[in-house]
């Protein structure tokens, strides 16, 4: 905690300042965007941005990570309270609240617990996949305040589509949405080259780049404001109420019970999405101009769990909204120049102050401008690189990202967690079904023993020597049996099998009991079952057990001691 | 398919033909019992005890498998149905066999598209805990009709323990049900041994004590009849139509999405169980007297899926619930000398004869009996070993164990699957994430390199050899990258890192991507990437994506070439 604060450089302050100005004005916009997202009214993003960055500050793990709202948990939270309430009553707003109140108590008992390792439950092509879903999903989501249609909020995909049908589009709402997209877009393809040659240095213009939707978001306003005329019908923000968040203590007691699944669905997406930035942010490297970076510090899924709990409570007091470290942000505030988290409080300060001060400006932004903000930025969430990979390299793999993203898109992106966490696990569970198992052979002349498929060595017709290369766990025992089968049924005089454990770290219950199994039933065949090079922590297990002394043959120190032993007797 | 038959010895009947006419015994109450769990007429139960068999017969994998209703199942069933329509009407009716119909579709895409490897999904432990909890909420279950209380159905165990506040015993059904619950298990606990003092062989006395329940259900009807002034408002089975099952056609077109996720859970369940039972079955061995048996045949689980499928197809046609395999009538089939799928050919007739001829006897079976042979059967469903085994073993697997039983008694038995599912992945995960990794040394005066911690081994400080015993996945590449960088903060003389992937069976997309991020960061601090003994379907794959070009170092045929290379170099 604050471990960063202690030894603090005033060399680094520069870049935290800057960082911390650059972020503010980033969030200002995708804050009021993405609490629209999640069904809210603006605010509540900006008040979701001022406490959770604080006190991820100061429990965190990330030097860079910027906390608050995001667009992905958004779409949780909106698909998960559809059920319940009405977007805009006071009971969404309180419902949204409890979420972020007990996702951040679950993140919080999972910090306590220590099983950081559930980041773990998701593989790489599963998360792309999900955020594509997603990312659909939320642009798809927008189309109609774009486009000023007045369709209702709907999800997932299906219901979505069939709301268009009869909508007419309000073309000055379109105007101020396609353009907004169309300034975006071209922002993103050429600002920052602009920038460039317009004398910037290249950090600088790309970091300028990345400040285009605010400049958007001011001159649609300003054109709000100025000419009116134009603007006749087209929906705004309307009025932001000024001051900073009060302590929220509200809950609706009757709904902990509904809101249980989706808190611990949106906890754990929380949690993933946080960990991939700030692996993302440690991986990055040192910055252009930077003295040489010592090594990163890589995030502590454990320590990370305890920020992301913490940050989340606290925006549940302040009557925010679930929040989680953002990518796009934190890459931002890596690149402006962030040392420390002092970038994060400053400007978290910087989003008070823009409370305190009027917000009636605030008002006029355009609701079409601000979809058009939303889905300019999911899209470039849309990650292409992995789906190529995988396509290339291993199909089970394409095809558990595009389960996924189908799944968010057909099932609604609840179920698409579900769906990730059964394909991550799926494609897991069939590659560890194939072991490696491998019959050994004496390397003449020594004591050693290598796989006969790649050394020549001297092997017996009485003994098998086989050394299995895993774990053996529930998931792997039937092959290992089924792989003894097999060389039973080629080898009739055979006599003892040994097992070489040299490379199995654990040997869980289930495997256990496999092996128990596979004693019977050599000795029902005559063939008596050996074990060698068992390790130290997996030996004593077994004692516990005494499966050492119910095995029909004997334990070996070593390879070689049981092949002297048998060969010889 | 009938593989058996062609070669049908008649040596083999006898045996085929004493055990299909006991198990057909045994069948009769069991089946009306389980169908009152499934909170259907006790006549549902048998029409499902005669196609599915059948067909099972027809397409199954294993000999002596006994395909009909089972506790679990219908114990989901009832959970499933519970809150979509209410038991005893029609609507519950059609919606069970359109259950079994779904599950059984989903069975046989399961097959078609060969994912039996998803039978892996539930470790022993976790199985063995979620049959604990689900028998435990059986009995508790059919408490109200033993005692007579007339307490609603109600699922898990919360809301079923509030809803026996208030009731009150029935004196004379609970007589019933108590008497018939100590009958049985005295039966269990002194039968067999008593039938073996009146000369009967060990193997047929323990049949016949198998044969209890049926013969307290006989003796409690037969009370009823002769003295009704007994059993004055006792609650009986009423009247059985007689006839064979008819074409059932009937759906109800509104409830199939609905019904999705329930027939998934219960189509997982089925595939679980039946395959245990077949593992059983086919490790049981010889029975006493029989000639030695040929090696057993091991069950093929996309087979098993297929015959599986069927069977609840079949059910559902003849207007049955969901079916499987079940352990203890399998175990009897076996143990009274099954040989072929023949003996349940026989059952079946046997089963269908009985509804031909007149059902009047069956009416008077009082439910308080049906109720104690439920709780006796599922009592003898505990099997403590696992527990047991795990506690001195494995905590982490008794945890996972006691987990999945609470999670069935107080979220209910299909939350159970979901919790069983997570438990399982949870602790494979965990294990996986803690791959072995070996330091390399050169034998001295040899081209082998063995792990330095067991054999003395030459090293170089500018050159370290790392052995990864497990394919690279998702789940693991985050801790070999780790250990890379504990190895590299201790060797500050490194310039050379050899990945030895002798073991490394598969490298998946996300393993993929750490080897590019690993080689990224090694070469920003200096260190050149190589790999060594990459296996030909490794090598092929990486090649199509390039990685051997993008790191930085090399790629050795043999780790020897790779020594040799960088420390002459």
């Amino acid at each position: 905690m604050l471990g960063w604060a202690r030894p603090y450089q005033r060399r680094l302050l520069a870049g935290d300042v800057s960082a911390g100005v650059i972020v503010a004005m980033m969030m200002v916009p995708q804050a009021m965007a993405y609490a629209m997202v999640a069904g809210l009214p603006p605010v509540v993003g900006l008040y979701a941005s001022i406490v959770p960055p604080l006190l991820y500050a100061l429990f965190g793990t990330s030097m860079t990570q910027s906390v608050g709202p995001m667009a992905i948990i958004s779409l949780m939270t909106a698909s998960s309270l559809a059920p319940l309430a009405v977007p805009g009553s006071a009971l969404y707003g309180v419902l949204a609240a409890q979420l972020a109140l007990m996702s951040g108590g679950l993140l919080l008992l999972c910090a306590v617990a220590r099983v950081g390792f559930l980041a773990n439950f998701f593989s790489r092509p599963v998360m792309s996949g999900f955020t594509l879903g997603s990312a659909l999903l939320i642009a798809w989501g927008q189309l109609a305040a774009l486009l000023g249609t007045g369709a209702p909020h709907a999800l997932p995909i299906v219901p979505m589509v069939s709301s268009f049908a009869g909508l007419s589009v309000h073309p000055a709402s379109a105007a101020f949405g396609i353009l907004s997209a169309l300034a975006l877009l071209w922002a993103r393809r050429s600002l920052a080259s602009l920038l460039r040659r317009a004398g910037l240095a290249p950090g600088a213009a790309s970091i300028g780049a990345r400040l285009a939707p605010m400049l958007v978001v001011v001159v649609a306003s300003a054109v709000v404001a100025l000419a009116p005329g134009l603007a006749a019908g087209v929906a705004t923000i309307g009025a932001v109420p000024a001051g900073l968040p009060t302590l929220n203590l509200a809950t609706a007691s009757s709904y902990w019970s509904a809101l249980l699944q989706p808190a611990l669905l949106i906890g754990f997406m929380i949690f993933l999405i946080s960990m991939s930035s700030a692996q993302a942010l440690a991986q990055a490297g040192g910055r252009a101009g930077d003295e040489p970076a010592p090594a990163p510090v890589k995030p502590a899924a454990n320590l990370e769990l305890l920020g992301l709990g913490v940050a989340n409570i606290g925006s549940a007091l302040s009557g925010g909204l679930p929040v989680t470290g953002s990518m796009s942000r934190g890459a931002v505030n890596h690149a402006a120049g962030a040392n420390t988290p002092l970038a994060s409080i400053i400007s978290a300060a910087l989003l008070a102050l823009a409370l305190v001060a009027p917000t009636g400006y605030l008002a006029l932004v355009p609701m079409p401008t601000l979809a058009a903000t939303i889905i300019v930025a999911v899209l470039g969430m849309l990650e292409l690189e992995t789906l190529r990979t995988a396509l290339r390299y291993d199909r089970s793999d394409a095809l558990a990202l595009a389960g996924t993203a189908g799944g968010v898109l057909v099932a609604g992106v609840e179920a698409g967690v579900v769906i990730g966490v059964l394909l991550s696990m799926g494609t897991l569970i069939w590659r560890a079904s194939r072991p490696h198992i491998a019959v050994l052979g004496r390397i003449a002349g020594s004591e050693h023993f290598r796989n006969v498929e790649r050394y020549p060595g001297g092997t017996a017709p009485s003994v098998l020597l086989l050394r299995v290369d895993a774990f053996l766990f529930f998931g792997n025992i039937d092959a290992v049996s089924a792989r003894i089968d097999d060389e039973l049924a080629a080898r009739p005089g055979l006599r003892h099998l040994v097992l070489v454990l040299s490379a199995v770290n654990a040997i869980d219950t289930s495997a256990l009991f496999g092996l128990a199994d596979i004693n019977r039933q050599l000795a029902a065949r005559g063939v008596l079952l050996h074990l060698a090079e068992v390790k130290g922590p997996v030996m004593d297990r077994l004692k516990a057990v005494k499966l050492l002394e119910s095995i029909s043959g004997n334990v070996y120190l070593s390879t070689a001691n049981a092949w002297d032993a048998l060969t010889k007797a």
